[in-house]
């Protein structure tokens, strides 16, 4: 009976009434332990501070500091009794310390509170995702640059709007993405710069009485300084929405990537061939190869940016300082974390694992006289023709292909003259898809030599960000 | 050694290689067995067909009925062995059918296919949120009905901008909430009668050639029919994004329903006062209340409205019929579900518990000649002054006021005349806040008697969709 | 001297100081100027019910009336003088009623005020792209629909992961996103029905003193009932939100189909060639045929999705009644509205105009023995093999096949006996696509008389909900 | 009879049938015409960078240049005939650039293409935008120094859930959002840098086999240096993105004052008072004060994340190098980008003008035990009690007062003393707000000391970082 009126009272699923849902709704233990280590290297860096600055007795920061380390022990163990009803990681830690040592527990809580305790601890868990992202990222880098090096002349078509467009190498288009990769990286880069404040020592919003030396946790816990309003310090996510930001950005990147993949793992395309271990297949078709891995890489873009979303809604129009709202935060950014290493991860295996298929490749770059370019370059730049000429020409020269059914590289001399007395032997030298790609030879071009220069210089710089310790 | 290299090649986190990256990234099974009841009622609904229209022997249908049967209640009393191997729950339960009856197990996959299956036992799942939120609204409704009954002639601010514009009713103000969550309800009662068709038979994406009966497992399990095209089946995920949608938008009318009681529950307010079991306090400021819950509630539109980002996100430019990237829309939606039944029913609890403030409420509503558009409508109605004239008056009479430090029912008749001739005792019908909610009683107005048709109204409604099953 | 205080005071771009930058901030004639139609409307009927009323004389409703036709006049034919100054369409009109016939003007504002007069314009105009909305897509149903018809038996490949798993029927894919768009209407219908009441009379917030009939304006103007709180009436959005969210998964319907057109369209596909009419081109390359409005309608869900993120973003957490950030509403909806037609219109005429290359699509279903599960069921079904047995047969088929470089009907009857003696003549039947599509008749299947069943259904229906008036 | 039969094949809106539709969907020059002096000082630079190359000759590359400065000024002063079938702003150009010289503007074209082209013009444009938003925060910071050191020591109450926490001081609150204003503009300053890369001379999508320099046009339009890889270069808008994203987190700030601003406006606050010129006013209630420009500024975040959401969108999964899909990205950028100005202009103003009320600052921070903290940090600190302790006595001196109906600061000694015998006079310089703000000395606290040196440092950096020229 009792039974039914909470249904009736609660909805559906809760029939336990208000203390379990509040409980349901108000407990982060099941997802702020991930902060464990965080948490408990900033206790032990505030304690050894205040034994520093005379406010607890040596005595009491030893025990604490030893107490801490056990505490961690059994986290990592997993024997350490986790609690729902002490809420979060915080309290959970603290009560075992007491537990393991008594009274003196109470003094690690001296000049801080839980306010800059989470934006501390948070703070350091977003900052080591920064890390292990630009060591994914260089890795995905590296296993490009690999690629780029081997097929730094492979020929294939550069496309615009999925049209061949012009030819361009493998190794090229390879670059392409450790550009971005580059830049993703950068941004991750700048955006740990700017993290890197420590709130520890803003208390519960206003700073503390207590003469705490935050040089000296901010020091101890890897920041460049303390943060210098405590207002801010404990109402500020921006650390998380940046994170978040170039994560999203990254997933995009990810996503053509693995578009491309897709695509060109398709029967049509046969540019490249995914490893068994990246695909799924079928038991009576053989050949088919599913490139699973790819698309679901190409969908990790939502779920990144949607914790981006959820955040910056969830900080809308939220007054200073701390709002309870601000508990919305860790669940987006883990998930997304998780999502985007996860990522890297299995494209820096897809990419060092995958075939291209060179004649494929090939085929398609010489498709649809995706030298004509070159062609009217050449009439413009050797012959002096005037651009408007260089074009008629060229068109004429690609119908005349068009209806022998060759390629223009396939034409003869007498008939490219016969087209326009100024052309020469030289035109040949810019036809075929090979000589297009070699006469790419402006910064940033195609060609197989700016390709290996580029590979010299990414190598350079991949190896002078060497992962984080 | 071996270590090291994989540390490089994966970066950080994966020392495991490429097999462990695949199985994380690819498995579902850690989320998707939350479909289990739903895929063994799909299960069970696909074997009796199959019996029934001869595909498979009476023998067999039941051996998998008994078997299915088995199955659920191991998963239910938790002693089923979930496998990640095994990938999803599709294949978990069919892996443990066959070691409980054997080859007749490989029989029940006739006719359909991974992809139908896994559309259907979602589209039930998602028909289950459906019917659990209509639930949640409507106790949410009648709490709100409730508070609107007991403060029918409450007066109270009606604000705009956040500045008071007129004095409105308690429990007028409650009836708008009441409004918002009947359309959340009826949104979803759309969604839910618009994805009520039957994916199962829709096969891997073809159809099939065996002659089942799709009408009857689509009654059986409760659609309305099957759907007509099997390529849309299995592709279409709108069930999903429009019970997301429909979410989303109850999440905002939540949001904005919490950020009322937040201010509400200020000091500077004091207009409400939330109970113990959702708000948390402070030891030592015993006055000190925070509002946890309802900031909480003001913050689920964000994951909520992520969830939707994420899986429209997902579903952008992917090509017909099934990609890999569609399995990243169950967490995204039973998130978003669960987010939304803790809400609703953390809102009911918040709702039923509130105390408003009928005297903080009252002084609010009479303060700042909140009832001087009545005077203005009263010269305009009964003392027939154009607009324009009515407006000066007012504006003089409001003047007066101020200097005397009173509001305007606090003059006397020869003042009011003094400023025009025309006004006369009966203009103070119309001054003082209760007079002026009592006269707002055009249909939908803030009027007492209106707030208490409304409450009638809406009980019977409520009384006639009573809850599901 | 002047100039640069006022720079470096408000920003580079704003010399003008305050009042410039409050009045570019607040205006909302630059757009809004688009609901004149229905504030004109909404003001006849409030004017034509107050004087069936008796609260204004007939004389003054009849000058109203003509003044406002004047008005509406001068606004479609160009000649009407909008003002910044006067901030919004409704003072507009007002203030030029005023000069066209006096005193009367003012009147007309009795037992109403801007902001249910705002709510009543937006709506009706949002109601008017609802209409708009279905009727675009009847006609894109329709060119899919004609698709459909001439293509009901031509066979494709069926992809899941772009790989070739199962031939299907061109005509089959057409329906698929006929089934999209059918409930993507059925969505807009359903929003514009829930939209339906009427907000005029709600009056600022708290309804109206004055013995106004709002069924009788509510009719007038083709709402079913007015709205019932006066509260709700002013401060909802969620016509606009519904709006947007059924515009969002239309736009994902169409970023799937414009998907399929820019892949079909490559050179390595070659299923589809588009119209000149929607396609671009190179003066030197005749073969190239970019698809720049296939990609341009793949890319109107952002814009559309990015305007319903914003508008929930300004709806999350605002208090009731009116805040002026809902003044953000109107030009993101009438910017997603313009581009939903736009994008249905162009997705239309490419339909239309679009030629499927049969031979091409024949040729890629018959790749890669997309047969293989016909055979294995057909050996389960037929011969009665086990599972596990039929799909090892199938197998070594399918290598045999392979081997011999011919495709599996190619293979003679002998070869298959081999395999397993069961096999008979009759296996024949369902090798070759057309026999595998044939034989797909399950409801909802791929089959052609399936095909063609539907394509009536769909007939008949789109015949039934015709074009809005 | 003709318009009937289109209406019914594009849907209501499109009379006039592909074509028509085509140029409306397809064609940009009625936004991208803001990108005209980007794209003319890029014209500029290349033809000066040909000239010196020896790709054209002197004369050409002058009267390219005048040219280019004759359709400047026509755009300037409003004379330029643009026309929407030359499509998009390099058309329009080239084409009266052709009018105006001839034969010699067709060179202009050399060794670039329309995708480097618009690449290189909308960076530029964004680049711009960067800065002039920097400037922006940079007055905005400022005006809110100003008000830190007016108010240096004026005592409020910290919030946390909008409840009463702790007092802070007037300026340290207004420096908290100065904290938030400096990392946007480092996030924008960042984003400057990383876009700051010139893709022009990345061709069409491959670079070029003219012997460009692409330094030199690289340097004379302010890049750092030219864009690695050519394919990158084309296709990425990475620099877009990042500049919303940057955007959005400073409309979140935004967000956050203004929400802030509605509150404190409040009748129940009245914190503070905003002027006339950014609020609107009732001709009948003269206290009220709607305070518009603050919602219309807690709105923004809509639209500028709207837009981030729309074009990250537009990206996913687009393969390289160029589809027409990216044309999407500029309406959106100017909008935000717009939108953002116009905020940060708009918030400089509010928040010059604004008037702290000091009285109902320091009443409502006295209010509700404020320094209960202060009190048990003494009992701590000075009387060395147990943190159990301190709290049980603090508590029992609150439950005192609270029942005396007065504050802490108004018990006597002996009052204290009965509370716990350890207490000295000495805890009166800890009691009172005005004691508690001075009493938080630790760096990044409220004292009014601390925040007059953090105004020192901020006028200092802001000084530094002066408006761009």
């Amino acid at each position: 009976m009792a039974d039914k009126t909470s249904n009736a009272m609660w909805g559906g699923r809760f029939s336990e009434g208000p203390d379990a849902i509040m409980e349901a709704i108000n407990a982060s233990i099941g997802f702020d332990q991930r902060l464990a280590a965080q948490d408990i290297a900033g206790s032990r860096a505030h304690a050894a501070m205040l034994a520093a600055q005379g406010i607890i007795t040596s005595k009491d920061a030893d025990a604490i500091r030893e107490g801490l380390l056990t505490v961690l022990s059994e986290i990592e163990t997993g024997s350490f009794p986790f609690s729902a009803a002490l809420e979060d990681i915080h309290m959970n830690v603290e009560a075992r310390l007491k537990e393991l040592i008594g009274e003196a527990a109470g003094r690690l809580h001296t000049g801080r509170s839980r306010n800059d305790q989470v934006a501390t601890d948070f703070r350091l868990w977003v900052r080591d995702q920064c890390d292990a992202a630009m060591d994914g990222l260089g890795a995905l880098q590296t296993a490009l640059v690999d690629q780029a090096e081997a097929g730094a002349d492979w020929v294939m078509p550069g496309f615009t709007h999925l049209q061949t467009a012009q030819p361009v190498t493998w190794g090229h288009h390879m670059l392409a993405y450790v550009e971005m990769f580059g830049r993703d990286r950068a941004r991750l880069s700048d955006a740990r710069t700017r993290m890197n404040d420590s709130p520890l020592g803003a208390a519960a919003l206003a700073g503390t009485s207590y003469p705490i030396d935050r040089d000296a946790t901010a020091h101890a816990l890897g920041f460049d300084r303390p943060c210098a309003n405590s207002l801010d310090a404990v109402s500020d996510r921006d650390f998380a929405l940046e994170f978040l930001s170039a994560a999203s950005i990254c997933a995009m990147h990810l996503s053509r990537l693995a578009e491309e993949l897709v695509i060109w793992s398709s029967a049509q395309f046969r540019f490249v061939a995914l490893s068994d271990r990246w695909t799924t297949g079928s038991s009576i078709m053989p050949q088919k190869k599913n490139p699973d891995a790819a698309e679901l890489l190409r969908a990790k873009i939502g779920r990144i940016f949607g914790a981006q979303t959820a955040l910056l809604m969830v900080m809308k129009g939220l007054p200073l300082a701390y709002s309870k709202d601000m508990q919305e935060d860790k669940e987006q950014v883990f998930d997304a974390a998780d999502s985007l290493m996860l990522a890297l991860a299995a494209m820096t295996g897809m990419v060092g694992d995958m075939q291209a298929n060179r004649d494929a490749l090939r085929a398609a770059a010489a498709h649809g006289f995706s030298t004509a370019t070159d062609l009217a370059d050449w009439l413009t730049r050797e012959a002096g023709l005037p651009f408007r000429d260089a074009h008629h020409v060229t068109g004429s020269l690609v119908a005349l292909a068009e209806k022998r059914g060759c390629d223009l590289p396939d034409l003869s001399l007498a008939d490219m003259q016969a087209a326009h007395p100024a052309i020469t032997q030289d035109v040949f030298t810019v036809l075929g898809v090979d000589n297009s790609v070699a006469s790419r030879t402006s910064y940033g071009g195609t060609a197989p030599d700016n390709v290996r220069d580029q590979v010299a210089r990414w190598r350079k710089r991949l190896s002078e960000s060497s992962p984080h310790a």
